[in-house]
């Protein structure tokens, strides 16, 4: 298997970090292929523009993901974006692996996800869900936060549940674009607990890389249960891919 | 009232950024002061880093949010962050004006998120939700995309409801520094409508605006119902702030 890491966190000595080398000795040692963005250490630059495009199909108005679609085409993505594209393609695995920042990525990883899951190749038209540019793939989520985990048990919760609070992530994006999204990894109140707490978390972090043949991903829509419009389906009746 | 738009579009000529123009237009006719931040104008740094403080705490290791709490302290927030800073603290009403991108918001307005909304002044502690820094104003979303309403009309849709895919915006940030939320303002199917559509959305925008004292925040929950570990208090019984 191949294994892509994209981490972001501003401190190299962080435990967020530490997970990331956790990750790479883990998974090559099972034997898979690892690459890794880091991409503080990188300068990646988070901010889709007009000169992610070496061509522009209309140069008096910038419409991104179209651009996107054409630059895909012609072969005229910047080219931090194109390897990082090849990178992602090359993957079976996708951690994007990060503190949590405001309930989601920081922004050098939002934008990498916004200047890298390129419309055309990754999604486009009626191609998204199990119907994505990246189905086959599988993803997750392995972040490193200051909260409790009893904060996000269900609902109730302070701040309700993990699921609705990182659906635009899990769902909005990596199922999106076709990728089977894994349980999300959390580890919680970092700041707070102390080294043998920390060295419990990366002990069970390496314990579920090491399983995830065996977990069950998120449930996502199947696009079958919708019509053209996407509209729901009452009738189940199946529309043809 | 004081109103801060903080637009982040790579367009100047987008119907988001007709929006931002609109919304200037409607608040100041409304005898409001408005200021904007146009992001992309600006050329935001949107990547939370060590160079946002003149003076470090620990300059060894860094943890972002404590160097944020010190930086407020001694007055050494990087200048272009105590810019911003100033403009939220002088706003009553805070609009985010941007494109939807991943069902989130462009990475150079999360960077203004991660970087602008400081602990110390807008959270800490237990100073967060109806506790939090900026109680007392009031923010919303508005924002174009190309998907239809009915895509998010319900949990049935297929990508579900509103609510839990802006979770991490609207109850994650902007609730969580204690601004009460205001609906969203969502101009949907822009790419592909005519301009008298185009036209209609702006209309609805203006009267949206000009009811704001009119409408509901979004319910979130009050620390009163959680005890000091922010466990829910089953009993209700009240904790003193």
């Amino acid at each position: 298997m191949n294994a892509l890491i994209i981490h972001a966190h501003p401190e190299p000595q962080s435990f967020c970090s530490a997970m990331k080398d956790l990750a790479i000795t883990t998974l090559q040692q099972a034997g898979h292929r690892v690459q890794v963005s880091d991409l503080y250490a990188m300068n990646w630059n988070p901010v889709a523009s007009a000169a992610d495009f070496q061509a522009r199909s209309n140069p008096d108005y910038l419409v991104y993901a179209l651009e996107q679609r054409e630059a895909v085409k012609t072969g005229s993505l910047a080219p931090d974006i194109a390897a990082e594209l090849d990178k992602l393609l090359w993957a079976d695995l996708v951690i994007l692996n990060f503190p949590l920042f405001w309930c989601s990525v920081p922004a050098i990883l939002k934008g990498w996800i916004d200047r890298v899951l390129v419309s055309g190749t990754c999604y486009g038209g009626l191609r998204f869900y199990d119907r994505g540019g990246l189905a086959g793939k599988r993803a997750l989520l392995s972040f490193s936060l200051g909260g409790q985990a009893h904060m996000f048990a269900d609902e109730d919760a302070v701040h309700g549940d993990w699921e609705p609070m990182l659906r635009p992530l899990q769902r909005g994006t990596l199922a999106y674009v076709g990728m089977r999204v894994l349980p999300p990894f959390a580890a919680c109140h970092v700041p707070y607990i102390d080294q043998p707490a920390r060295a419990g978390i990366l002990d069970r972090y390496r314990d579920y890389l090491q399983g995830l043949d065996q977990v069950e991903p998120l449930t996502v829509p199947s696009l079958a249960d919708f019509d053209r419009q996407l509209q729901p389906l009452t009738n189940k009746e199946q529309v043809p891919a």
